[in-house]
């Protein structure tokens, strides 16, 4: 006897707010954890977590779940569903898919190796011994092609990776756009590389007091229209920022005392993720559809903000004098101009994480072109190193002598996060694409930010983007936003155009 | 078909477990609400709340738990039980009773109407009005009889209730320990009224600056063997203390910009209660037993580190010359037996969270003697205002002009707590008896505190009470550390001694 299926809609909701609320909670304890817990609070929290992952996938995979969005995606009931609704038995039935395509003892395996593994990972890294994380790579990938398998793909392998990250995005569009992107990077890179005109940045490594840059950036925070009423500003090693729930939106950054750009960057790039997160519309809450569309769209605001606004002339012809006074001393004689240059400088590097927004894209394809190459079957675990290094040497004309500075730096295949590279990369692509589209909208864009004028900045995309969470597809948001599909020129025509005014080339 | 005992004992330990994760979660919760979680969070966060307690509650009182309950405390499979496990059925099994003897819906509303009640108590207490906040606590008084009938008690109904916070406590009991407290406590408040030699204070109302509070209030924790590698200090209105789990047993305290009495008895106090937790045996982790035994012997903790420790005058010949370091020019011609018998002023007052040592008690025995007379059906609700005045007229010698600052005063009724006050009272008791005890044990124990060396003593009360958590009763706690049952003489000449030298009676 089948069920009425509103009442089925009832109880799938609930299912589905229950889920959220376990992912609510273990936020709350991934950010004490990482913010300020004791050291000793680890092993205890451990176990909480792992029972409360438990319990939410359970959900995820349960009976009453898949019963219900049996039911509710049959046509004629699919056809009666709101927006929402339907949009919500969508994500959880592509969820319900995948996760149960996995057996769960061989899901569990593979949770305990990456756990083992980035601990390994670590220790490999501190030594510099890539041999000594091999073994535990070679058994990532293996499982990974395993689940590539149970879970299916069109086209490449590969594509089953990049899906979980950037929706519908494969192998043959990235192919595309990163290469018409390389196309034109690679030349840019040379004319700067041999420019006479390098600026000077040497006033961004000085000394700088830990409040005052505290309190600058809690500063730039509410000029970008962060609400502090529904968020906060902490430390951490390393910089994030964490969506709770719409009302609960916080951020870290951290205070490096020789070096300014660090927080300040870091500051403004957690900040745009966090207004994605705290403009998402009320009627979202508690829904599955509450959070970014994609890993590549919310990138794309974490850039925007960073690079589009926060690495721009106007912005600094307005906050440099506050910035100024905030650091007495640190910037005698500096212009706002030689600021902007400064924080601006190109310099090809080994770190992907310390790269500038030039080479940043470089980074990414160098791994995305060994992912593609390890998953497609061209390339084996033991032969990354020797790869990567000679693609370093291609695409950025430097060469680790360690592989701690090469192969090993980033903790993501650690972590079987395979395919979460080129989401860095794309956000650079539809920042730019949305940035040409705000100034074609708002054609006093850069006198907003001149005057610090940034709430309107924010409304824009928010009434664009934020608000519509996950109920638009990233390739949605994108048309939506710009009229057209993603196009990497709008990131090389802004790249050109900035670099060569900094550079003075041509 | 009976499964093996053992089979069963291990489903047992995961459910216990299980619930304790629960309880970590929501430990963490609400500590970040209460420590700096942003306001507009509130909203999302109780319903995550609301579920995780809903899930916890549906473990406690299930039918796999009511299963194990039964097949493990069968008289042959008990003797076979290890002391712990043994000890934890015998905890489940009561909590067990006493949640399934009410009914799921009668629960859920007393739920919700305590909720409602705490908002209106603010309200009422605000505008100072027991009318508005009275219909609300004659529903929370009637819902607290039927449980008390459903769970059915020995003697007097009110013994039900003390039973949650200290078991085993009766009425029969503490009114003969408050009867013997009360003849000795009011004649010496007379003659400390009456004696010409009041200290004088006026030094502990100046202007400390909040930075030196706070590393004064570290450092005083840190001296008293508070590990914070296993904790941390924060700010909040209320101090607090939350054991998470041992390795993570968090204090907060409040700095009063014109009060530097309050941030520092606040941290010893709430410290007192973090060494509890944070001693307790790593056998037990996981366990219902890994907490203090009871309300009252918790509170005896944190009343022996603030008042036989942290206001003792040896305290102060070993600490105030850093107190007078840390706030220049604020305690100039102070000497330390000044600062001590300033910070033991008595003085009878109307609230009960500013009393002094002395008078505290009679605040918690007014309280006791109106519940007892509520729920012995001798006293209507309707009737407290007018009762709660004249005991406080009888024994203190004070008049409340609002009821705000008489029967409005105390959050606890709002919240349906009947029978936690008086554990205030027996936390003096059993401190003032332990106290003795240790006297007996370390002859030089005011030297040990004179010189700085509180380690000895946290590890005696370590050894003989933390470690233990909840495998022993309070009762059997208090025999096994003193050599007898709780004993009231043991307050009232401690009490004698300390006043009649302050206010050098006699």
């Amino acid at each position: 006897m089948h069920t009425d299926w509103k009442e089925e809609l009832a109880s799938f909701r609930q299912l589905v707010q229950k889920m959220k609320s376990y992912e609510e909670a273990l936020g709350v304890m991934y950010w004490d954890l990482r913010t300020g817990a004791p050291r000793r609070a680890v092993e205890g929290r451990s176990a909480v977590i792992g029972m409360l992952s438990g319990e939410m996938f359970k959900l995820q995979t349960s009976p009453e779940m898949g019963r219900a969005l049996q039911r509710l995606s049959a046509e004629d009931v699919q056809q009666q569903l709101e927006q929402v609704d339907r949009k919500m038995v969508e994500e959880c039935k592509k969820e319900y898919e995948r996760s149960t395509k996995i057996p769960q003892d061989r899901y569990e395996e593979f949770v305990v190796l990456t756990s083992q593994a980035e601990s390994v990972w670590e220790d490999a890294k501190e030594a510099s011994d890539f041999a000594m994380f091999l073994p535990y790579l070679e058994k990532i990938i293996a499982y990974t092609k395993e689940f590539i398998e149970r879970w299916g793909y069109e086209g490449h392998p590969y594509n089953a990776l990049l899906d979980q990250y950037e929706p519908g995005m494969t192998t043959g569009q990235l192919d595309k756009v990163f290469g018409e992107l390389r196309s034109r990077t690679v030349p840019l890179l040379q004319k700067i590389a041999s420019s006479p005109h390098q600026p000077d940045s040497s006033f961004l490594k000085r000394s700088y007091d830990k409040e005052e840059q505290r309190k600058f950036s809690h500063y730039i925070l509410e000029q970008m229209g962060y609400d502090f009423a529904a968020g906060r500003l902490d430390e951490s090693v390393h910089p994030f920022a964490t969506g709770l729930n719409p009302g609960d939106v916080r951020i870290t950054t951290s205070f490096r005392p020789d070096d300014i750009s660090f927080s300040l960057f870091s500051t403004i790039h957690e900040g745009g993720h966090a207004l994605y997160e705290q403009n998402l519309s009320q009627d979202l809450m508690g829904t599955v559809l509450c959070t970014g569309t994609s890993m590549g769209i919310h990138e794309s605001q974490s850039r925007f903000w960073e690079n589009k606004v926060g690495r721009s002339r106007p912005f600094w012809r307005r906050y440099f004098k506050e910035l100024q006074q905030a650091f007495p001393g640190a910037f005698d004689q500096v212009q706002p101009d030689d600021f902007y240059r400064a924080i601006n400088v190109v310099q090809p590097s080994l770190i992907r994480i310390e790269a500038d927004e030039l080479t940043y894209n470089l980074h990414v394809m160098i791994r995305y072109e060994l992912e593609k190459a390890l998953f497609g079957g061209e390339l084996q675990a033991a032969e990354l190193p020797e790869a990567w290094n000679a693609k370093y040497e291609e695409y950025l004309g430097v060469k680790a002598n360690r592989d701690a500075e090469g192969v090993l730096q980033d903790v993501h295949w650690a972590g079987g996060a395979f395919g979460y590279f080129p989401s860095y990369s794309l956000g650079n692509m539809y920042a730019a694409q949305i940035y040409h589209a705000i100034q074609q909208s708002l054609p006093d864009f850069e006198g907003l930010i001149e005057r610090g004028e940034l709430h309107p900045i924010k409304d824009w995309l928010s009434e664009r983007i934020y608000r519509f969470g996950k109920l638009l597809t990233p390739a949605e948001v994108i048309q939506h936003v710009t009229g057209e599909p993603l196009n990497p020129q709008y990131l090389a025509d802004y790249l050109e155009a900035k670099y060569k005014d900094i550079y003075r080339i041509d």
